[in-house]
């Protein structure tokens, strides 16, 4: 009877989960829609981004054979195209400037400040111009930048020329001049060779990477193999320290290694609660550490967007975390003793009694995990208590003009790469464990209820979102949340059959239902995430779009002309050929 | 020593195979370019079928909801629309006229025989009208016909406006002022929601399937979905008739049987003949009745176009041979024994072991099979002399027209349903058996070289194609090949393993440098198959297209107005909406 319930159950969940992802899917789907056919001119959406330009004959150059293609192809919808130069060093001259305009402007302030009724001439602030302004000779800080300025400004506008001119990369940004020409030449095949003139959706213009941009089609999938194979390594070789920071980090150790912690450790209220909560906060904490390497790796995999980049960070994220959280933390020392068992009979049905002989005994420690993300993490999540400390200390001894305290104020970006997987995780586990240890159910829902309510409030009110991807994450989500939930069925059939349960294969079904319901999802609302349907694109604009704003917005800073009259100048350094020998 | 050489030849095929495939895919790829992109007006390059028209509000008809949507979307580039409708009736009073029609003209020949100088005035031909010409009124045939035609043609009228204003189905054919705004308007997302305004490449008018276009989404899913599993039951439960037939097709049984073939089986060397070959004929026999069947179960699943018909026929072939004639002659006995074993041990391991064991038995069958595919199979074809023999009796008895004898002679299509799956097996068989059993390379060499002379005289001299898919067949073919490969790799793994070679895990990387071979191939020409490139799509055409032409060139012949001036009649019948409550 208790066998019959808990099986049934099993389909309950699987049941309400698949509900709850299709109406999801649909409601972000609608809401993208939405948000792409808003009469609001957006110049990612009248531009394409061209990869793989075929090497041009030596008195063309890339600009003009990117201009005559597209011409030919697009007669009456090509507006203009911009090619991605390698910027780098006109992108450093640009960053002095500023920096020193900076230096300027904060030199203006302590200058002002110091003019004190005592000293009504004040003290013009000056710094050292060696390494770290430790050293080196000491300068006026005002007239000093100044000059520098002076200095820089002739070098950037020449190694502007330089770039447009000399430093063409093998990549384009295209602009037509209606939405839904946009629309309909970034989802046409361009080349019969697979390898050139490779087209896709422009990302955002602060959304680029532009270095990027110029990598071509073999260099970008012999780069993706390498990172996954680093990946792969990563998430199945990280345990190797997991486990010994678990191992350490126990208090009697930490009590060694640490004498002075001695004071607090030795109270038993206090001992009591850390020897609960110490291996968690440790994970925890090392956890912490990753987000960054993979975003590296990410980033190296030559994906043209930070918004991209973001939810390649987080799929490896998530990887490694259901591997090595969920899965080293509930198989523990029996992953490593039955490694032997499992490599001699490689078989999937080895793997999963394993899984449902360990399962049980991580209920506790998962209970305490979700527990206490639930209670610290959101606490701290809505009291925004560290940034609000790190402002404060910055306002006080750093901050001098009103732009550093903006700056300082900034909140950010929601910093996708590490929450979603996070969540997923507790999905992950909470999935895992509804059956068999129902408690974890409550503390779930209120995660994730609180968690909408919380970040909710957050993305309103609080942060600032530096590109925007129009739902894109979604469909990613979507997918490990599968991913998770055909985790749960296979263990869950683990668990009942290891019960020895007559019935237990009455769940098998489960798990092709599993897989179709996500080819039908995929099937259903993918298509409308991948590409921006025509009819979306052709909803009417409020206005008549500024193709000449739409094209700047594309430019990056460093390489801007003062002036909007200037745009033809700048267009037209990157189509002159005659000059090309003289370089600067 | 012995071994090694043994496993270095299976390095050797595969790369040679991977070669060769490259190769051939990287030609057809030019092919395919190349004819795409000849100046020649096709009508399917100016067109785009659309399908899963949504239900326009009950005042409007199809036609115009097409109309305005597609007119909305591409504004300078559409042309025209044509509504696919249900003319089942009006081609049933069609085929009736011309069938008339040709009675009267064989009617004409045979009383212009009759008249001979002892009769100069002639028997006029009569027929009854009732079953078969059998029973019934003896009528004057001449008069009779064209009486009748004078019966239908109104009728025939009235059935053409009906079907065009009130039989539209939720299918049309949007034509286009350039070939790539076709190219383009095919390759993009139109709608929002997955299950209205699919578009896809346009088909051949003559290549349409006219029912199937109208089928929705869900149905064609589902439809589909119902044929895999009737076609996975066939393909597996064959072998239990396969089976029946090879054991009762032994001499012995046969005398028995049919008594009176004992003249020419008790003679030793026919008998001898007989005994080697009997099986094989059987099985060649037996194929020979599942085309047909397979055919019949594409056209099921929805498709809207007689060739992809045609390679789905060809692709559930293939299997069905692989399964049937290659596993199960192979397998033969010990398949039905172990099936317990394999139930008991779902293993990979097993399968490859036991295929490993059985397959050297085979080896005289299958080279008995290619040699007999060689001798025989090219010799019928290359003569032509069952058509040769059916043309005669034709034309002796039945053809009394000139269009008859035409009709007679005309030699159809190459077939390649049957065909390509056919020699797929000779590869998938030579490509198994050539390290265990050398033997039969010559004869594949043989085969294949022979059958590329004889296939290319054929293609460029007898059949004549009914349709044109530029190259689509390859990629099909080129994953079924493989497909053989893989077999063929696991095979030997298992075969070089049985032997307990120490260094036979060496073949194992060939498996992954397969499926990576596969996705490469994949990746860099299959785009180019799916969809036309712009740039193909573009080429200059050697004359203005005449639109009405080839807006004509996809009117069913049973709808098509006499005049080409009547084509304003024949949009405007689809349009028109006030008049739909007096119904015909």
């Amino acid at each position: 009877m208790r066998l019959w319930a808990f099986l049934l159950s099993v389909y309950w969940v699987s049941f309400v989960t698949y509900f709850i992802l299709w109406k999801s899917y649909k409601h972000v789907s609608n809401l993208r829609a939405t948000a792409r056919s808003t009469p609001d001119v957006k110049p990612e959406e009248f531009a394409v981004l061209v990869r793989d330009v075929p090497r041009s004959s030596p008195d063309e150059t890339i600009k003009d054979s990117v201009d005559s293609y597209f011409r030919a192809l697009h007669p009456n919808t090509f507006y203009r195209s911009m090619v991605v130069t390698d910027h780098k060093k006109a992108d450093k001259i640009y960053l002095e400037i500023e920096d020193h305009k900076k230096k300027i402007a904060r030199a203006e302030v302590l200058y002002a400040n110091s003019k004190t009724e005592s000293n009504p001439e004040g003290n013009k602030p000056t710094h050292r111009t060696g390494f770290l302004g430790l050293i080196g000779k000491k300068v006026d800080t005002i007239e000093y930048c100044s000059e520098q300025i002076k200095e820089l400004l002739p070098k950037l506008e020449a190694e502007q020329k330089t770039t447009l001119r000399d430093k063409q990369q093998r990549a384009a940004i295209v602009f037509f001049n209606s939405r839904s020409a946009a629309a309909s030449a970034s989802q046409a095949l361009h080349a019969q060779v697979f390898d050139k003139w490779t087209v896709m959706e422009a990302p955002e213009p602060r959304d680029i990477i532009w270095p990027n941009l110029s990598r071509n089609i073999y260099e970008r999938q012999i780069r993706q193999v390498v990172v996954y194979s680093i990946v792969f390594l990563t998430v199945v070789f990280y345990m190797v320290p997991i486990t010994a920071v678990s191992a350490i980090s126990t208090l009697e150790n930490l009590r060694k290694v640490l004498p002075f912690l001695k004071v607090v450790v030795d109270r038993p209220a206090i001992r009591t609660v850390l020897q609960a909560y110490l291996p968690q906060i440790a994970l925890i904490v090392f956890l912490a550490l990753l987000p960054a390497f993979l975003t590296f790796l990410s980033k190296a995999e030559g994906i043209p967007s930070q918004s991209h980049v973001v939810r390649a960070t987080s799929g490896k994220y998530f990887y490694f975390v259901v591997f090595n959280v969920f899965l080293v933390y509930t198989l523990g020392k029996t992953l490593f003793a039955s490694l032997r068992t499992i490599l001699d009979n490689a078989n999937i049905g080895v793997i999963i009694n394993m899984l449902a002989t360990s399962l049980p005994g991580g209920a506790t420690f998962f209970l305490t995990f979700v527990a206490l993300k639930f209670f610290v993490g959101y606490g701290l999540e809505l009291s925004r208590l560290i940034p609000l400390i790190i402002f404060h200390l910055k306002r006080k001894y750093l901050c001098k003009t009103e732009d550093e305290v903006k700056a300082a104020w900034a909140p950010g970006d929601l910093g996708y790469g590490t929450r979603v997987p996070n969540d997923m995780l507790i999905a992950t586990v909470v999935l895992c464990y509804s059956v068999m240890a129902p408690l974890i159910i409550p503390f779930g829902v209120a995660y994730f209820a609180l968690g909408w309510l919380i970040a909710k409030n957050q993305v309103l009110r609080v942060y600032v979102p530096s590109y925007e991807s129009n739902g894109r994450m979604w469909p990613h989500m979507h997918t490990r949340i599968i991913a998770a939930l055909l985790l749960y069925q296979a263990t869950m059939i683990g668990v009942i059959g290891l019960k020895k349960f007559y019935y237990s294969p009455i769940l098998v079904p489960l798990l092709p239902i599993s897989f179709i319901f996500a080819y039908i999802c995929h099937m259903r609302f993918y298509p409308a995430f991948a590409n921006t349907p025509l009819e979306v694109a052709q909803h009417e604009l409020k206005e008549t779009p500024n193709m000449d704003a739409i094209y700047t917005a594309y430019i990056p800073q460093c390489l801007k002309p003062d002036k909007l009259e200037d745009l033809d100048v700048f267009e037209d350094a990157q189509s002159h050929t005659t000059s090309r020998a003289p370089s600067f």
